[in-house]
């Protein structure tokens, strides 16, 4: 008999960890509702050809595909197999697994264009799924929780996805975390104060890497990449220049005295910092970072991702504006801006600081002892009446030994046990022995309830 | 440019459908975890190695398989090629889509065995995947909500799962529905009295078709399978007899004088209604139907289905007992019942019966209308204090004409507008404009909150 396992790279969830999931999750939909996003979802199997291209070569590789239904070979030839799996590919597969949520969520909004009322604001948390080498931290499938408001320019848009960060991390209580936020227009502008007018890709690649290679590195790569050394020098200052935001966006505004772009970069900055100021947040965990690039090249106005202070991790969320997120499906001037939470990092930033409340330990709040057929009757009629005022309650479904029946209680985290003995019956009492402090007594029905509601 | 599509048998589900369905599973999942089931998920791929030959030569053909990563030729040859897709399958596909939902827990339980205290109430709600013939209501992708109690015998969990059912169907409102009861040691207890002792197989699949075929069909059927005429007459009392549902147990208990598995099946019905009296249902929607039978092989006590009464649709959930649910990898005498409710089906029957409630139809409660810039700021105020009292609120983005931002409320079902003029500012009073019957008056912003809260 072989020893069942699961693929590399995904993982099962079992109860405790479903609820600091669903905490996670919980706390982010709240917040999309809250700001008026309302939810989607797109089917896990999409046609490889909405897929492909759509990620980079990369990204193509790293997509899985599903073997068409039946005899699938009934297309394909000899000469196929001979050529490669390449060459097969498109005979044997037409369908490959959800690589993300940003080109279902735009193959929806061009299917749809005619029932949409814009500007859309949508959210969705599902899964996707992505060939990497796993490795810790990185999954084969993991969940993706994605914002986005397609359909206007505003920048009221971009405040607002700030906050929403704001207002997740602050209900998570993480007690220390960095926004950093930049705009592709400032890059843009930076390439054209240092003479690599158009080569704004090769520089965000570059300094995407700067965390992880450092400094000198980053300069060696952009000198490959044919940025002169004068370019590097007029580089420098955006480097070294260190202060508050606004000290940042006055340094800015004179270093782009001749680039339009990058004085428009700032100008949005400014708006959105504007709007910000209305929210009144204690603490808007904001910085500026000029170095910011973020590798995806469909972005074109602000970007921004969040750092949690203090642990090892990558960033735990990413977003940005782009002007053009259905073009490749034939619909114009679609433009938008999206976030991204990423829940798996989330959950162990969380996990390494200890920041998940007591109450996720818990599903069961009540287990009633089974004491055998005679007492089995009012033990559901009391479980009936705990669970009416939404107290999850079970009954030991077996006449086991007290000491299995305890412990199943000790081992499911249960706070609280109910005995019910004949003479407690005629009295109409309850023993409710609190598994924490080790606490018995006896109450009346009303009692119990609330003593048991109060602990919550 | 290609007009893109997603894939045969499967769905999209926009804002007001995703509403629907929440709706659903949370009435669910809220009667689940008051019952003291926990949840669990597992990966959306298995190893083939998992899921081959778990659900009978055409559940292997239904299942959609995953090519390999990277050069998925690599291990076969071009007489696996010749010798066409079963041969090459193994070769270039490892991992499939799950199924259902029942076999990657039994995988789960068994590989977690150690860790799971027994007995394990789990639920678990994820969408399945199955290379059907899409029709009318049946897709290629769907969800199912499963939950089951295994490593006991005890028949509290059979009472358990019709209270369950009953809680569910209560909630969603639906205001006829019967639940249709059985066990597979009656309907062993009936081969045994008609003499077909052995043939239960034959037997269950034959009457299953019942409602499908009518009686003389599935009578031609079991002779067809060897049933003698004999046979045919001793059951047709089975089929003929009507009456409640303890007139019924007790013609049984004469039928099966002779067999003693019949008479087991008769007591552990009398076990869980005994149970079940003490739930104090106010309707218990039970129906004892002898002719249940349940196509799957696996269960070996109580079988149950509901029917929704007065809609032209097949059973909306259906689950039972079995004896030996991880067998198939090696762990033996792990017992336990389960039910399964089909979401897309319930879905189907509340929207025929127009039984989603009215809140459903909206997300956002408020949009705050956008006079631009010199409003922003009040308006962005206004948003964060309703969203801080939880009302779900945007602002609209764009300083737009009136008229299209009303039509956009409008679209969006949204039940409130405010308006913010500089006048108002001045006396600290909002414009609120309730969309469904058109009044409109100013309010201080404490009446405001309470004037939306009270209408929810």
């Amino acid at each position: 008999m072989q020893k069942p396992s699961i693929p590399r790279g995904t993982r099962d969830f079992g109860p405790l960890q479903m609820a600091k999931r669903n905490y996670i999750f919980n706390t982010i939909r709240g917040v999309y509702e809250r700001y008026g996003f309302a939810q989607l979802e797109t089917p896990t199997m999409e046609n490889l050809s909405v897929l492909t291209g759509k990620y980079g070569d990369e990204g193509d590789q790293l997509l899985f595909k599903v073997l068409n239904s039946g005899d699938f070979l009934s297309k394909s030839k000899a000469e196929d197999f001979e050529s490669g799996s390449k060459t097969i590919l498109p005979k044997i597969a037409e369908k490959g697994l959800r690589y993300d949520l940003t080109v279902p969520f735009a193959r929806y909004v061009v299917m749809h264009r005619n029932d949409i009322t814009f500007p859309f604001k949508r959210y969705q948390i599902q899964p996707v799924w992505r060939a990497d080498r796993p490795q810790k931290g990185r999954y084969r499938e993991f969940y993706q929780c994605d914002a986005d408001v397609v359909g206007t320019d505003s920048l009221i848009c971009e405040s607002e996805i700030i906050a929403m960060i704001n207002e997740v991390f602050t209900a998570l209580r993480l007690p220390d975390f960095t926004i950093k936020l930049n705009n592709r227009k400032i890059l843009v502008g930076i390439t054209e104060v240092i003479g690599a007018e158009g080569k704004e890709g090769d520089f965000c690649m570059a300094i995407d890497k700067l965390d992880k290679i450092g400094l000198d590195k980053v300069n060696e790569e952009l000198i490959q990449k044919g940025f002169s050394a004068k370019s590097i020098e007029l580089l420098k200052p955006i480097f070294e220049f260190d202060g508050t935001i606004s000290e940042k966006l006055t340094f800015l505004k004179d270093y782009f005295s001749e680039s339009e772009t990058g004085l428009k970069g700032v100008a949005e900055t400014e708006e959105i910092l504007n709007y910000l100021s209305a929210y009144k947040l204690e603490n808007d965990h904001l910085e500026l970072d000029l170095t910011l690039a973020r590798g995806l090249s469909y972005y074109t106005g602000t970007i921004f991702e969040v750092k949690a202070n203090g642990v090892q991790i990558g960033s735990i969320t990413g977003g940005g504006r782009y002007d053009n997120l259905t073009g490749v499906f034939g619909l114009k001037d679609v433009s938008g801006v999206g976030i991204s939470f990423g829940v798996d990092r989330i959950y162990d930033v969380l996990e390494e600081l200890e920041l998940y409340p007591e109450s996720t330990a818990t599903q069961v709040q009540v287990m009633i002892v089974n004491f055998g057929q005679t007492m089995t009757t009012q033990g559901i009629q009391l479980m009936q009446s705990l669970r009416n005022e939404g107290i999850r309650t079970e009954i030991y479904p077996d006449e086991a030994k007290m000491k299995k029946q305890m412990s199943y209680a000790n081992n499911l985290n249960i706070p609280f046990v109910v005995m019910i003995g004949e003479d407690e019956i005629a009295a109409g009492n309850y023993t409710l022995k609190n598994m924490i402090d080790g606490e018995q007594a006896a109450y009346k029905i009303d009692d119990l309830i609330s003593k048991i509601k109060n602990s919550r």
